[in-house]
């Protein structure tokens, strides 16, 4: 058995965000597939056993569950000593680009793609608000990356492995990449990281027919 | 001139997370208008000099500014050793809540309150798809108060000033609050905490018309 398990799937990019971190260590570690769309998360075995809240990633070290994958990346972090701040000032400006990402980010991207890319369901109001968030924040870190190579400071940290969480995928949103080139440059760099894999390559995948 | 400065309005439950921190702990503060709903947090001005990412609250403590309610509140911990953790593995809880609440409580209705109870849109797909993502937050929040008084350990900690953010509010969302009765208990609760103060009696209010 690893040294970690990660609970998650490989369409998750908020579990790929953990597995992205684990790789890049070099860590022991092991993915344990939850087979989310078939509801899964929600059951109460996952729920009374692994994460009250339902969703993945969970993190296991040695029989300790850690969820939400900005605690997971922190933890890590600890333990690694890898991706981290190097001044009080930084670990903060890193707490703000992940909440950024949690909130304004990663929420509306990771349920576009669910709908556009995997659901199908096409063009709905519901798909207009999510891309328009999604165009908001796009065009805040496409500013933000302009004349820098990361997030936070000089190298990559935990805020890039964060971020990028959803950007590999190859389904469709509707939003055209071209229009962000500093970010697609940040993606490349962060893909050109010793140990970057993909998340399919990481995780087993869960969508039907996947 | 206050030792701290918060800018900020009375609708922002953001900013509210902030200012019911300071005032919680007694701090000398005091808040610092922006006229959200006019645009002055996406001017030049605003991006340029206060929070590039356009958004409120902003702590300014001496000229240092952060932004982030979840950032603030833990800088605020630091400075007065209140509400915070008395563990790593609370520490932990925290975080997880925290960013529990940037992701899926706050953010979801926070934008459902301002479009069904300010902007008035009435029912739309979008308010449907904002009202069952909170319906789903609420309902575990619910069961996890169930037995117990605050989010995390049995005391009011920052995780518990961050989600009553936005609950205190009378505007219209169409959600039934008895539905919740732990949730309505434990706002009453916050609500008995010496210093606890209304977002509206904290910070001016700047929707056209308040």
């Amino acid at each position: 058995m690893a040294e970690y398990a990660l609970f998650g799937m490989g369409e998750s990019g908020n579990a790929y965000k953990a597995a992205l971190m684990l790789n890049l260590c070099g860590l022991d570690w092991e993915p344990i597939f939850v087979d989310f769309f078939n509801g899964e998360g929600r059951g109460d075995l996952f729920r009374d056993n692994i994460n009250e809240l339902g969703e993945i990633p969970v993190l296991d070290h040695s029989g300790k569950k850690l969820s939400q994958s900005g605690v997971i990346l922190h933890y890590l972090v600890e333990q690694t000593g890898r991706f981290g701040a190097a001044s009080e000032d930084e670990a903060r400006e890193i707490w703000r680009w992940i909440l950024f990402d949690n909130h304004k980010f990663t929420s509306y991207l990771a349920t576009l793609r669910f709908m556009v890319g995997l659901q199908k369901t096409g063009e709905t109001p519901v798909t207009d608000f999510l891309r328009n968030r999604v165009l908001g924040a796009f065009g805040l870190v496409e500013k933000h990356l302009s004349g820098r190579d990361f997030i936070v400071g000089d190298r990559p940290t935990i805020a890039d492995l964060s971020m990028v969480g959803y950007l590999y995928f190859p389904e469709e949103t509707g939003i055209e990449r071209s229009r962000f080139p500093n970010m697609q440059a940040w993606t490349r760099r962060i893909a050109g990281l010793p140990g970057w894999a993909h998340p399919y390559d990481l995780m087993r995948r869960g969508f039907p027919g996947a």
